[in-house]
This record gives C-alpha cells, structure tokens and sequence, in this order.
C-alpha cells in the first residue's frame, strides 16, 4: 500500500526555493514517500536555533502522490519539530536535510541550519542525513551526487543508524567524485571573520566574512582532506555532546 | 600590573539587560579584568547561530577599572567572534556564558544560546563555561550558587580544559545547595512541543512550548539527577561532535 513506503521527511536552511532541496526531493522519491516542511526564506547560519519569541506558521504549498510540500516561517529545527507535531501521520523512517548550498564540513556542524534539521531528526529518534556540496552558487550541479545521494539514504533506510548518531554529509563542487569517505571533523578555526564598515559616522557596522585555517590539512582521516582530495565526505556525529574522556579528571577537581 | 589579570569575555542569550549577566559579573570581578560583549536584546534559543544576512553592530556602554561592558546586535556566538576581533587587545583566559534563566541541561545544550557562547569560546580555543538556573525567573536569586561559580571559574584558570572541551553548569533554583556534581548528559525527548491557535481564520500557528521527557529518571550520571537532588550539574561537553563508534561499521557499508 501507498502508506507503507518508507516516509522521509525533507528540510533544509536555504528555504524552500533553494535549487538544493529540488534536486535533493528529485534524487529521494524513488525511495519512499516524501514530506517537505521547509523553511519559507533563507535560514543559513541558524544552527539549531528555536523561535521562542513569536510564533511560527506552515502552509501546504503542493500535493501530489508521492510528494507533500509545506513552507514555514520558523527555524530549520522548528520545521522538523513542527512536521512531527502536526502533517506527519506516521514517525518517519529518516529526515534529510539539504542539500544545503555551501560546506558544512568541520567546525561548521555547529552553525549549520541544515544540520539543525538532522540533529533535531536524530534527537526525535529518526535516523538522519544532512547532505551539503561545497558550493554557493544558486544554481550548483547537483547532479554528480544524485546517485551517491540516493545509494546512501537507501542504506541508512535498511541498516538504520545507532540511537543519537546522524551523518553530516559533504560534496565537493566537481564533475567527477572519487567515490566517499567516511571521515572526523578537521580541527582549525575561522579567521579574519568580520569586515568593518562605517554607516552615518558609526564606525562599528561588521558583516561576517572570513576563511577556515585548517589546522590539520595532511591528516586522511579528515573531512576536510576528503573534499580537497575529490571525495565525498561522511563525517558520522553525535548529538550526545558529553565529554566522557574528561568526567574523572573532573571528579577529582572536588 | 593590571593588565596581566586575567581577560575573562562574558556574554549571554538573555542580553545585557538580565539580571543573571549581571550577577555573574559581580562573581567573577575578584578574578580578573573583565569585558562583556552581550546581545542588546534577548537572544534565547538561538543556539551557535550566527547572523549572515546583514551587518551586526557594537557599542561601549560603560568602562571601570577591571570592567568594560559592550552591547552588540548579534547573535550569543556572533558577540564572541565580534568580541575577539574588535575589543578583546589578547587572548582571554576565560569564556564565560551566562548565567541563563533557564535550564540547559540534558539535549537542551543543542537549542542554547548560552551554549553558543561557550561553544564559539571552546572553538576559539579558550576554556569556556555556561552558566543557568533552572528557573525562568527575570529576578531569579542566583546568591546561592555564587561562591560556586566563581570556586569552578578560579578551577578553570588555574587547570584549564582540554581542547575542544568547555563545561556545561546548570544550577537548581534553591536556596540551599548540596553541592557539585560531574554529570553527563540526560537521555530523553521534549514532547508536546506546539501550542496551536487560530488567527484571522488561519488555524496554523504555533507557539513552541512543550514538556522534556527524561527516559533515564533514576540514573545517578545524569545532569537532570543531580539538579533533581539539588546538585549544581557540570556537564563536561565536546565540540567534536564526530561519533567517533560509528566510523569502522560506517566503512564497511562502502
């Protein structure tokens, strides 16, 4: 029956118009029934911030077999939160996020709107993907990925993945990928993050800019080298954040 | 000389108005030259967001000795990157965050601005803690925990944290504090999430509200075991969120 296919649930931060979630729908469909809640305008950078001052609203937008579309006013992560409470009938077998325009590769999980919608997917119990391609042209060639994309989400819908764990996923922006990785986060920091401007004899206006300084960029085992090397990089994360390695240290603190 | 104190950066998601900002800065004071660059208006929920879409500003609102204050118009991680770039003449030896109206204990450590605080300090390199009290109060009494905020923030200075590790302290609302505890993170799911109302004939809007659902109550490791028993619970929390168990089974589905 119809309502047996496996149910995916789609969002992503770059709102609902975004090229990325088109193509990122396109590539998924043949694999289960898909519901979309996304974003109605961009949302890159919001983590997984919640609106907690105003409310938020959805609208359908579309409804054909296969496919169900809704935009939202809130937050990456208040559109999964919202599926869940009100248009899905049934807990969905994964939520994918994406695909996102632009690397959320290492230190980036932590402002990415797109992996908002996985970790809140995750936290929720549902497996979950965030696929991003080192891009930010709006009109980026997703189309090398498709078949990657789709081989792995079937995957994860017959293995699974273990409870708290999710993928953030990178692409790199190339014609021909090497195959995937499965990498750790590349330590190293941004740097040179905001460029001054003065507005009506104000001197303190800042935009953010900035470049990543990777701190380790020989290491294989990164993300990073993945992406500079032609590969796909699947970098499995954790939404238990405790530090286990340091509780006896600071046991002994007290 | 009184620029060899130590630098300590605060700033918080409630915004420089809050009582708990303030409360903190009159515990940490003894410890060194302090300087705030804090959200010029509540910034709750906004976990590690930045702000990507227009400018930020900054401006000072009042300097002492051992005591600067700036108000800034980005997001909680936004006013620590700003911070480092502009106001801060070295590398601080502290990152605190803080102190919360409200509890950020167990998965709520994903959704927090406090959090994002202490997140954009540990990723800067610099040992970080957040500080909240489990109570929504605006005149929250946060005396209690006083000497032990600034017992743990003293710790710290001296010890220092491993890399990429930074502390997460949740305080209950009591009078009367048994103590501290070392803790990891609480299991469990926030449920009911949405409060639905009707407006101009549309009934989709939603205000997040909802309850958290602890699924390990008894479970003495836990932060919520130890506020439950009137413990301060410090969490010891990773920014290398790479699921690290993951990696070898991952690689054999390739």
């Amino acid at each position: 029956m119809e309502n047996q296919r496996p149910l995916i649930l789609v969002s992503n931060d770059d709102g609902i118009t975004a090229k990325g979630i088109s193509e990122l729908i396109k590539f998924l469909r043949p694999l289960g029934e898909i519901v979309v809640m996304a974003p109605d305008m961009a949302r890159s950078g919001t983590a997984c911030s919640l609106t907690v001052k105003e409310p938020i609203h959805y609208q359908l937008l579309r409804k054909e077999v296969g496919l169900t579309v809704y935009k939202c006013s809130g937050t990456p992560a208040d559109c999964v939160k919202l599926a869940f409470h009100t248009v899905l009938d049934r807990k969905p077998s994964l939520v994918v996020g994406g695909i996102n325009h632009g690397d959320n590769s290492a230190v980036n999980v932590h402002y990415s709107g797109t992996m908002g919608v996985v970790m809140e997917g995750c936290l929720k119990g549902v497996p979950s993907i965030g696929f991003s391609i080192c891009s930010h042209d709006p009109n980026a060639d997703f189309e090398p990925a498709g078949e990657y994309i789709r081989d792995l989400a079937r995957k994860v819908l017959e293995k699974g993945l273990p409870a708290l764990t999710c993928l953030n996923v990178n692409i790199p922006a190339v014609k021909e990928l090497k195959g995937v990785r499965v990498c750790r986060q590349t330590k190293g920091q941004w740097v040179n993050e905001w460029e001054n401007f003065a507005h009506k004899d104000d001197a303190h206006y800042y935009w953010l800019t900035g470049n990543f300084e990777n701190a380790e960029p020989d290491n294989e085992e990164t993300d990073h080298w993945a992406l500079d090397n032609g590969y796909i990089a699947i970098t499995p994360t954790t939404v238990d954040v405790t530090a286990y390695g340091l509780m006896d240290e600071l046991k002994s603190w007290f």
